[in-house]
C-alpha cells in the first residue's frame, strides 16, 4: 500500500471516488477495457447486499434460477423497442469451438428474451402462474465511458422476471418489488430513496412503465439505484407466452422485470463517504468492528494482547463481523488511519490503561475525533458494541436524509431551475412538458427527470418550464 | 406436468437420467446450443452445494472476489500448454458496441490467465502472500456433445486461485483443498470419493500436477467430481508474478487452482437415484420433508389440515426445509409419486386416524414400501424428523460406499482387465505403462486412469498391462 491518504472528498469528489475504491481495495481496473475486478473487500460488501436482497426475495415467494449467458441475436430482434434500446451496447460472439457460428450469439445485456423463450414452453394454464423467478448473474453492456461500480462493461446484478395471469397482479408485483428495494436501501444501506415512475424517455426498452428508486449522492447528483418494470404483454406477444385462463381462453401473460446491480456499491460509497475515505453502514460492512491493541513496551503487550483477543473472540462468538489487527510491524496511528479509510464503522482501542480499568475505547467512524469516542466496560461489551452499531446505522441514515432533503428545492420558473441545478441538488416541481421538452432541458442543463415521485401522486401546479397547468410533480437532477 | 413416471433406472440409465432431470424440473434444454436452463428446484440444490462449499472455503481463510468474464486472446497464449488445451473449446467475442474489436476477447473457459495478470500487479513482497481467492462464476467451453449438468457449453462453478511464497505451501494448499472437496462430497452429498493424482494425460493444461476426487455413478462409470491443481510457477512466469522473498530476492510465486462445478448436481442424481426418480441426500435437498395431509370427506379435512399445518410450522420454525402439499385438486397417491420422483428424503402423511392417535406417518425415500415407514408421535416430532434425516443421510452414504466397493476389482492381466471393464466397474491395479500405453488402453476399452489413489501411496506390484514392476496403483474406469 503506497501512502495512506486519499484526496479529500471536499476537494475533488470524482478523484476521491476513484482513489477510495482503489486504496480501500474494493475494486481495481482490469486489462480488459471497461471491465473491473471486484476485490475481496468489495466483493464481501456485494455479498452482504446480495444476501439481504435475496432474503427479501425469498420471503416474498421468489425463487432463484439460471438462464444461459448467450442469447441468439434473433431473439433480441423479436421485441422492437427492446432491440433498439440495447443493440448499440451488445457484445457479440461470432465464433465457437474454432468455427464461425451460423447465428451470432449476444452476451446477455438483460434476459427478458431468453427467459420468455422458456416461459413460453413452461406455461400452459393459469395454474402454472404466477412464475416468480429471480436470477443472480453477470451481464454485459458495451459502454463507452466507464466508471468503477457505476458503469462497467460487465457487471453483476439480480434480475427478477415474473409472469402473471392478470395485469393487476403484475402491476402489483412491480410495485411490491420497488417497495422491497426501497426497504433494502433505507434499512440496510442507510440510503434514503425517492420512489417513483420513470418518464417515457427514461423507461426500460420494452416496458409499459418503469419505476425507480433514486438516491442523492454526496455531490448532490442522482443515482438510479434500482428499477422495477411492468412489461405488460410486450415480451409475451413477441415470444408467444400464453396461458389458458379460468374461462378456458388463451391469453398472453402479464410480466414484470426488476434489477439491482453492483452499482449499489457505488451508491454506498458516494452517499456515506467523507474526506478520510469510506464510511460503511454497519449492516452491510464486511468488517463491523476492528480491534486495535496498543502497546509500546513488550510488558504492556503481554497484558494488552490477551484482552484484545478476548474481546475479539466474544464479539465473533456473538456474530459480530470483527477483525483483530495485531500486525506487529505497524503503529496504532497507521492502523487507525487505514481502517478509517476502509470505512469500518467501529474501532475498538485497547491500551494498558484500558486494561487496568477493565474498559475499552470505542470510536465510531461517522463522528470524527473525541466526540465519537466512548469508554465502555469489558462487562457487557457485546451489548455496548451492538447498541453502537445500531446507533451508527441510524445516524448515517439520518445524516443522508437531512443532506438530501436540504438539497431538494422547488423551482417556479426555468431560471430558478437552472440556478438550482447549477448550484447542485434536485428540483422538485410541477411538470407539464413533452418528452421533447424534457430532452431540451437535459441538453441545456444536464438535468433529467429522475422520477415522478409516488409521494406526490395526485398533486400538481404550474409547470416551471411550460407555464401550463401540470397534474404531476417531477424530480429533476443531474444523474450518474 | 404430463405423466408422472420416469423410465426405470434399471431399464435405461441414460434415458432415466435425462427424464428425471426434466420431470423433476431440475433443468431444461435451452434454445441456445449446448446451454441449459437450471430451473428453481435444480438451482436450490446448487445453492445448497455452493453454500456448503463456501462455508468450508471461508473457514479455511479463503475470500471471494470477481474477475472479468472476458479474457484477451493474447493472455491465453502466454502459457503454451494452457492455450493448447483450451483453444479448441473457446467462444470468441469479435464485436462490441457495434464495432469490430482490435483484439478478440475469449469468454473465460477458466481464469488462471486474467487472474495472474492482476496478481502480477498486486504482489510485491512475501508480506502480500499468500493470496487465497475464490471466485463463483459462469464459464464457457464449447462442447460438441453435451449432457445436462455433466457437460454443457456454459456451466457454473467455483474456481480457487491461490499464490504462495513457497512450493511446499502451495502443494499443501492444493492437497488441503482436495481434502475439503472430499469432506464435502462424503458429508454433504453422501458420495464416497477416491482421492488421488491424475495421470500426465489427464492433468489440467498448465499444471505441474492435478489431483482429483473420483466417484462411481449408479451405472458403475466414473465421474470426476472436483479437481485441485498445483500450478508451480508456470503461470507466474508467463505473467511475471514475482515477489521479494525474505532474502530480498525476486522470486516467482507458487500457485494452485481448484474447482467444483454444477457437474456435482449430476453426480448427486446418478449416485443416489433409483427406478422411481431422484433420491436427494437430506443435507443438500431443497425440500427435506414434504407434509401430505390425507382426507376424503370434508369433515376429515377440517380435522386433518390444521394438524398438518401445525406439523409444517413446527418443522419450519426448527429450521427444517419443509413443504406442505395441500393442493386440493390432487390425490394423495399422485402427490406421493410426485415427491418420490423429486427425491424428497422424508414424506410425512397425516390422515384422520393419525390425528386420532396423535401421531404421523413418516416414510423415508431411500427405503421403499412398508419397511421405510414408521408412525411417530406428534410429541417430539421435530426430534424424530431430525433423527430420521440424519439416518437417511448416513444410509445413502453407506449404500453408495458398498455399491462402489463391490464394483472395484483387481486385474492380474489385460484380459481380466477387459472383462471387468466390459462388465462395468473400476479396476484397481499396479500400473507401469507409459502415457502412450494409457491412451492405447483407453482406445481399446474406453477406460482411462481415473487417478493414482493416495491411499495406495507407496504400494506397487506387477503391472497388469506391461508385466513390468510397478511402483504405483492406478484406478481405471470408463468416465463421463
Amino acid at each position: 500500500m503506497a501512502g495512506q491518504g486519499v484526496t479529500p472528498r471536499s476537494e475533488d469528489y470524482s478523484k476521491w471516488y476513484n482513489e477510495v475504491i482503489l486504496k480501500a481495495e474494493l475494486a481495481d481496473y482490469s486489462p480488459v477495457k471497461g471491465c473491473m475486478v471486484i476485490r475481496p473487500y468489495g466483493y464481501a460488501l456485494w455479498e452482504n447486499i446480495r444476501d439481504q436482497l435475496d432474503r427479501r426475495f425469498k420471503a416474498t415467494g421468489h425463487v432463484n434460477a439460471y438462464f444461459p449467458l448467450f442469447i441468439p441475436m434473433s431473439f433480441l430482434e423479436k421485441e422492437k423497442e427492446h432491440v433498439e434500446g440495447f443493440s448499440p451496447e451488445l457484445a457479440v460472439v461470432t465464433h465457437g469451438g474454432g468455427k464461425k457460428l451460423e447465428e451470432p450469439l449476444v452476451v446477455r445485456p438483460t434476459s427478458e428474451t431468453i427467459i420468455n423463450a422458456m416461459y413460453a414452453k413452461w406455461v400452459r394454464s393459469y395454474r402454472d402462474l404466477p412464475i416468480l423467478i429471480n436470477q443472480w448473474a453477470n451481464v454485459v453492456r458495451w459502454e463507452m465511458r466507464t466508471r468503477l461500480f457505476l458503469r462497467t462493461t460487465e457487471f453483476l446484478w439480480q434480475e427478477g422476471h415474473t409472469a402473471h395471469a392478470s395485469r393487476e397482479e403484475a402491476e402489483e408485483e412491480a410495485r411490491r418489488i420497488l417497495d422491497l428495494y426501497a426497504d433494502f436501501a433505507v434499512n440496510e444501506a442507510a440510503i434514503p430513496v425517492i420512489s417513483g415512475m420513470k418518464s417515457e424517455n427514461e423507461k426500460f426498452a420494452g416496458a409499459v412503465w418503469s419505476s425507480t428508486i433514486e438516491a442523492m449522492m454526496g455531490d448532490k447528483k442522482a443515482l438510479q439505484a434500482g428499477t422495477s418494470h411492468y412489461l405488460g404483454q410486450n415480451f409475451a406477444k413477441a415470444f408467444g407466452t400464453r396461458f389458458l385462463n379460468k374461462n378456458n381462453e388463451l391469453e398472453y401473460v402479464y410480466q414484470t422485470s426488476w434489477g439491482v446491480s453492483t452499482r449499489m456499491v457505488g451508491a454506498v460509497i458516494m452517499v456515506h463517504g467523507d474526506d478520510k475515505g469510506l464510511v460503511l453502514p454497519p449492516r452491510l460492512a464486511p468488517i463491523q468492528v476492528v480491534v486495535v491493541p496498543i502497546w509500546r513496551k513488550d510488558a504492556d503487550k503481554q497484558r494488552v494482547l490477551p484482552v484484545a483477543q478476548k474481546a475479539y473472540q466474544e464479539l465473533r462468538d456473538a456474530g459480530v463481523r470483527v477483525k483483530l489487527d495485531d500486525r506487529p510491524e505497524l503503529s496504532p496511528g497507521f492502523k487507525f488511519n487505514d481502517w478509517e479509510m476502509r470505512g469500518v464503522p467501529v474501532r475498538m482501542e485497547i491500551g494498558p490503561r484500558d486494561v487496568d480499568s477493565g474498559a475499552v475505547m470505542l470510536a465510531r467512524r461517522d463522528i470524527p475525533g473525541r466526540d465519537g469516542k466512548q469508554s465502555v466496560s469489558m462487562q457487557g461489551l457485546v451489548a455496548s458494541v451492538r447498541r453502537l452499531l445500531v446507533d451508527v446505522q441510524h445516524s448515517l441514515l439520518d445524516r443522508a436524509t437531512r443532506f438530501r432533503d436540504s438539497n431538494i428545492h422547488e423551482a417556479k420558473n426555468y431560471d430558478e431551475f437552472k440556478e438550482i441545478i447549477e448550484a447542485g441538488g434536485f428540483v422538485r416541481a410541477p411538470w407539464a412538458g413533452t418528452p421533447e421538452d424534457e430532452l431540451r432541458v437535459k441538453e441545456e442543463t444536464k438535468a433529467s427527470i429522475r422520477c415522478f415521485p409516488f409521494d406526490a401522486d395526485g398533486k400538481g401546479g404550474t409547470c416551471f418550464y411550460t407555464g401550463k397547468s401540470a397534474d404531476r410533480i417531477a424530480i429533476f437532477g443531474k444523474a450518474y
